[in-house]
């Protein structure tokens, strides 16, 4: 049997990454619900909001709210979205405690999704990472379609391997490899992971893998096989596809915990409550969670 | 990385295991087509109905009509569940390539869904068993509950191991180790088939997994990492949770391909024409497939 990492850290995205491409607005005291909730099942690290235009992405438009209005907890690492220095100025009035950039694997995707080049993208990253780590704050990498894209098809690699390389010549300190379209199945994946493991160590490296293929929690297990133990999610799997419409997106946090503790892997992290927080969302959004465990657990519940 | 075994065998058991829970009718002439759109796909076994008392499974009443309707594939194996001798009498008329006998590894179990020990449970397919070896039909054996039961909870390998022991006892060539409740994850599984590897090969066990908890591909994986290269699924998903009212149940046979196919394993199936029998069946149960690679690729398809 293969070994696999004793403790796993989850990242929870669904604040940002979850709820961004919600149509109707929710309103900054549901984001800050949701959070508090997240810390309070044992999320150590959340992923809150984003700096963006509003004019992109109107949702993310009350960040500077949701950031003040948190009631924050020792030892939780709440984290920001940031494209420019624009947005760094406005995310670092808010105190967060990680700053997250982000580019493509894929060049089609760079261009057609925010407009310049993989390596035009890392250069403007460049003085963001820089006045990042000057002002004490850490600073993740996010690199999507790792393995597939929805223009270009399969990505080799060798271009996960660029990426990775660009990030960490900015000074990025970790990154996060992302199946952006959920079309990866364990050996592509562990591909991924490995071009990126020339470049930063087995615990700089997270996992963020879609299940729009079902396929999220199989390459899970193949990335905790390479000693990964880092993993990003999205409680209640907030945040669909925008690829394929009504397709799942983000692998559902309540799904990833079952599996692990299942392991014998720890996570501090509470189950029930997860659900429950997971419920709060799916309520508010008037939807069933898009999670198998948590539509499992709650028909148990039911009796 | 893992050595995984280069072809994988798929049973699809959405004929039987599927569909034996739909409260409407389901026209014999839907069961024969569901199953010819299966072999189209490639699938070369399938099972196909149960000769159990109709008064217990109304649904699959019309078992001798859609046996005798098949267009029968050279190189397919046709099966069907058999519960006692006068069972395998119907059965055996209808000329199946295989008669499958069924325990459980949970003595509660037993009790509630047969009415009877595991040991008396076995006691009454020997005659079964032997029945069809002097008449040169293949048998299997589906064990039940080898990670999870409804009643008991936690199952322990040694009772997986003591029903594989007694399966051998009679007869039984090949053994499913079925994870019912879809509470397995991937370690667990692990120990259910190596208690299983002590009485079978490697080529004579299956894995069941159902999907309740999101957790059947992890634990395929799991299991081709141990040489498994046997395993069971249904069409679109087919047949929810009897112990979880709306949850899922059996993996759907599309993920699974998906899943295999990314990985470089072989399994003789077009996934495109897999897609295409489950959004037959799915239209005629008028719901969607409850799989998440048939509803991406019908989104894309749609564009």
């Amino acid at each position: 049997m293969a070994r696999y990492p004793q403790r796993v850290q989850l990242i929870d995205v669904g604040p940002r990454d979850g709820l961004q491409n919600e149509k109707s607005p929710v309103p900054a005291a549901v984001k800050i619900e949701l959070t508090h909730r997240l810390q309070d099942a044992g999320l150590t690290e959340i992923e809150v909001t984003s700096f963006v235009s509003p004019k992109w992405v109107p949702q993310m438009g009350d960040n500077a709210e949701v950031m003040a209005g948190l009631a924050r907890k020792a030892g939780v690492r709440y984290s920001v979205l940031t494209p420019n220095m624009k947005g760094y100025e406005a995310a670092v009035a808010s105190q967060p405690d990680e700053i997250v950039v982000f580019g493509a694997a894929s060049e089609a995707f760079s261009q057609r999704n925010i407009n310049c080049s993989i390596a035009e993208s890392i250069e403007r990253f460049a003085p963001v990472v820089e006045a990042a780590k000057a002002a004490g704050i850490a600073v993740r990498g996010a690199m999507s379609c790792t393995v597939g894209c929805p223009y270009e098809g399969e990505i080799a690699p060798s271009r996960v391997a660029y990426l990775a390389e660009l990030m960490k010549g900015i000074g990025v300190e970790r990154v996060d490899v992302a199946d952006t379209i959920g079309v990866g199945t364990p050996i592509k994946v562990q591909k991924a992971l490995e071009a990126t493991l020339q470049y930063f160590s087995v615990d700089q490296v997270s996992g963020h893998f879609h299940d729009t293929y079902g396929q999220a929690l199989p390459n899970t297990l193949a990335s905790l096989e390479l000693g990964i133990w880092n993993f990003q999610s999205s409680i209640a799997g907030l945040g669909g596809c925008p690829y394929a419409k009504g397709a799942t997106g983000n692998v559902a946090t309540e799904d990833l915990v079952y599996m692990l503790h299942g392991m014998g892997i720890e996570t501090g992290i509470d189950l029930d409550k997860l659900v429950d927080a997971g419920i709060y969302i799916s309520d508010f959004l008037q939807r069933k969670p898009n999670s198998r465990v948590a539509v499992a657990l709650i028909n148990k519940r039911a009796g």
